[in-house]
């Protein structure tokens, strides 16, 4: 790390544990109006936006730096939305996709913060890992498709200015893109207490041609594409939170008077402290090595696999940990622990479930092996 | 179990499945007038406060064959409440300890779910397993004590009629009971999203002679008595719980369509199915050895413990097994299964941390061992 | 249990832990001098052939009875030899199967340790877990058979008087008996560093009508009749061989001083024996309950699978426990410790690798919760 | 890496591959000329003593550049001895600690293979982390001491030129340097059935001065320097036995078929293979960053502890999970399996016990989180 990164990076963690942890519980309760004041503060801060392309108005950082402070960022689930590079996955798809009629107006907006796009994949009743089974369903129309069915688990449904779905279109998928109002959003699905994810319901809305994102037919390889640097964000952004556990792991346990000592005198305890200490570090180095494929745009599918799987199990041990160190209090929502527990819980199924790697990911292993 | 023991077993198991569970959401918010109903419900159907004493109005069911319905009564967090059970304890201890100006009164009026008890033991900023820094104090007044001090994690208490508090009294502790108007109660803690804990304050309140309980000076004793039984129920209703959450686990996996198959075809999930099997099974037999060791009012010490952390794992692994195979769905309330989790997780904290537990019966058995 | 079952229970017990455990290092060797001497002291003691039948000479045990006793009986890996109830599967086959014409003769030798038998079913590049691999094979001869083949794991078959042999008949599977003779001894394997179990070979050799075990082409029922049996016999005597593990680490724990304490202070050691003791105590609980099924002679795949998987386990755990706490003397020889580790090791995979239980426990498991 | 550093660490694998595993058999009964003829093989390779001071005779290789081939040189546990790079934390203690009248000589020896160097360290009887209970002692004679004492674990005792003795001299500890002759070798320790490590004597033996390694007194320091090193070493070797391990895994799985499939099919194996890579990569990275601090210079006690712990770790999950996959042919000498899982036992215990890393880990992370 150069030392302008070194000091980018403390910047991004001093931000996120001053500004933005503080915040999390009303940021929690989906208000928007202290969200766009810490978003100026980010700005101000210069940390706005920073891996998002600088011709639309982002910070221009490569993915192979932003990978290195994204843990930083990441040490708060409202880290990215705060600094604005929440957008980058649907920055990047529709920079690549989009059609030039739409392109720079929305990504623009994108950048700015002045457009939400949600992302619409999973349905309700099919399993995720079988997209032959799914049902939304995008017929030719006049200058376009007719669009029908139904989504959930989109993030951000509510406030989103434009929904890019996955829809059967003939033999294949395609993905397009729907402005509020072409869709209703049924319900918020209550996940592990938090909100803002939505089931949402096209009914024969009309989508315009120059709304397909990418090529007819050819959906599910952008789906894919998306993937791999989806899945090490969030792997980043896991280990950053569960640097976070362990730190507060630390911090209850060298003040926690018990007896003659102190908590962190007691070798349950530090057995606690290594066990997280160890598979977080494993899991950075991991989901560092991935990071550095999939910013070089190589094959990563495994490395990406094992770094998923290695971040998800470090935050759910280092959770389980701090909050065994806090005793009852870690359960209660003022120590902030019990929405690290929700993260971690989630992520062992966000991004594809830790069965799905293993088989996926052995399968190629053994292939590579076999060579 | 005899034809009889049987048949009611099963009486209870379909009451909690068919009436208690699905109101599971409306009891979690504390509607009482449906908890109200639901009481009624179970008096008419004979199985209201099965294991309480005879002669106060409860069933008098002996331990032993209390705990043999104690799983299926457990199957809801709800249904010790519903079903008049979950006075057990307080109601033991009122029998053999409350000054006989009061006892009749308070059992009976506590058996016929008229009389709402709550016990206060934790101390904010205290480690539980430290029973010496706890600050709460009685000091001697007119006939009786002036009791000031702090409590939390108190169940109940804002519902409360009559709260039994452990206080220090001179060299040692005292239990001392103080109706509702002789505390204030501060706030309702979150506890992995869920209410009905609170923070308590007594201010110099004056609680009467005939309000100690037990011998003054001895009330770490009581608690002490109470801990094997209280223990021991509460493994049972998580084994209870955890079982609820194999059936819906091998519902769901035999029923979730996967290709040209089902998910119970896959190894990973029989995998889950089977390690949940395995702890259940090895937990309900544990548990069930403490509790025949516990009814006969034996030393019960180190098999209460390890049927605690046993089943508490048990539950643990059968609920995370469970939200594996629903995938993201298993996040949601509608499913249940988050409610499963936080019992599941709080678990491993309630009724002394595993930490506590491994300590305490590893040095019973290397005694024991030693001899 | 009767005052006579614990008092033979007792006498079993001390039997094995002063004359077999202490033999443990020559009885490896295969010194058939001392293996006769230990029998003649267990006939003297009256703990000969317990579970084998009163008519040809044995104890006349009740399985459900033996099963109690199993567990110290296997304290040792050499306890049923010594004992004399290492044939009780051979006895209970030939004595249900083996034509009239051999099977009191047999039978009767075989209860007096004067017949060694040994059974043939695994070959070399065959999955066990995939019997129409199998390639051994007889074909019809003259008043009988001619068996070819080869077969591997074949436990004691350098000593043995009869081997029975799985084979392909036709379209099914018979077992055959083959005398001493009619097979060769073509290796010993070093199985984890212990010899005893055989590569033998049939090279056409003749087999007589009134040798066949059974009816012809039912041969794979009479294996799985056996299987539940002999999973439950070898579950008892892990559990016997993890009781003595824990044993060793408690007393190596309170009996080694480290600084001003000793080990068993320490709760990274108070850590290694909760965690033996609950998998072991649970263990021997599941055990029980799978042999009360098996000694009524009720379905007990499932029970068994998990009993056997449950201790196997608690062995691996009970035994890693105290080698940690024993330090590198534990991986020495001299303190027996290695012995215990290679039987636990080869619990995992001997009478069916845990990958095969997990699979047909859970199919079994999912149609009894689909019901 | 560089081209050339890719080229022979290639090379180094190559020749561990074909020429030390297939002679692993005759190498661990200890046959000496093979073992010179191999090295001889190794010399004419240019694979001789890569890590060993050039001055000496060795190849010069940087600390940093050989941990990169030490992970392949150590997929056999005899690499190191082949390739004579097993002397490497000797030839460092005695180039900067040993008498000027003895340094040259015995380096130049040691490089070249012609002098065998064992460090005598544990004793029976005495917790190895507990170093002031330590009993060998070294008293002040005629020009130097009179060493009495007993020691075990002692690697190679029985062929060493020279042993370095660690001994209680007045209030602090030694190291003294005694050849053969002066000590007398009274049994070899079997561990899980290997050999090579011997119990020691020494009878009032005299040392003179020259022999003394380092300053009187402050022997423990002197063991300490070489503690980092040594157990990073021993983790890359780890390491690469598990890589190893892995490797036979999945040429097992993929070549073994099973029904209709091959059991590379099945998700059971998957996830053996899975657990094993997940593993394996999380501790080359690291054992590769603690290796970088080592070779820097740095502190690195905390980086070499977590190093140690996930390697020994890895190299368990990856043996046991290629054992399960070959089934009871795993656990016959023939696949080599069980020397492996030889090591994988003991690397839980060598360097150090787990349970030590945990406690000394813990403290100085809990240090640095306070600070």
């Amino acid at each position: 790390m150069t030392e302008y990164e070194r000091s980018l990076s403390e910047r991004v963690r001093d931000f996120v544990d001053t500004e933005v942890i503080p915040a999390e519980d009303v940021l929690d309760q989906g208000d928007t109006r202290r969200l766009t004041a810490l978003r100026d503060q980010a700005r101000e801060a210069g940390l706005w936006a920073l891996p998002l392309p600088l011709e639309h108005g982002g910070g221009g950082l490569p993915l192979a730096e932003y990978f290195r402070l994204a843990e930083h960022e990441g040490r708060s689930d409202h880290g990215p939305a705060v600094l604005g590079s929440a957008s980058l996955l649907n920055a990047r798809m529709l920079a690549s996709h989009a059609h030039a009629a739409h392109r720079d107006e929305w990504l623009s907006a994108l950048v700015a913060g002045e457009l939400s796009v949600s992302y619409a994949m999973t349905e309700p009743g099919v399993a995720g890992s079988d997209p032959q089974a799914m049902r939304t369903q995008a017929v030719p129309g006049d200058t376009g498709w007719r669009l029908s069915g139904r989504k959930w688990f989109t993030t951000g449904a509510a406030q989103a200015d434009l929904v890019l779905v996955m829809a059967r279109t003939g033999e294949g998928h395609s993905l397009l893109a729907v402005p509020a109002g072409g869709f209703e959003v049924v319900r918020e699905l209550d996940v592990l207490g938090a909100g803002g994810q939505h089931e949402i319901v096209f009914s024969d809305v009309h989508v315009p041609d120059t709304h397909l994102i990418g090529t007819e037919g050819k959906g599910l390889a952008l789906a894919g594409e998306r993937l791999a640097l989806g899945r090490t964000l969030r792997a980043l952004r896991w280990v950053g939170q569960a640097q976070r556990a362990i730190e507060m792991l630390a911090r209850r346990a060298t003040g926690r008077r018990l007896g003659d000592g102190v908590l962190s005198d007691r070798q349950l305890v530090q057995r606690l402290l290594f066990e997280a200490e160890l598979q977080v570090r494993g899991a950075r180095l991991l989901t560092a090595d991935a990071g550095d494929l999939v910013a070089a745009g190589e094959r990563a599918a495994v490395p990406v696999s094992l770094a998923k799987v290695a971040a998800a199990r470090a935050l759910e041990t280092a959770v389980d940990g701090a909050i065994q160190v806090y005793g009852a209090e870690g359960l209660t929502a003022a120590t902030g622990l019990p929405r690290l527990l929700r993260t971690a819980r989630a992520a062992r199924i966000l991004d594809g479930a830790d069965e799905l790697h293993i088989e996926s990911a052995a399968r190629r292993l053994f292939r590579s092996y076999q060579e």
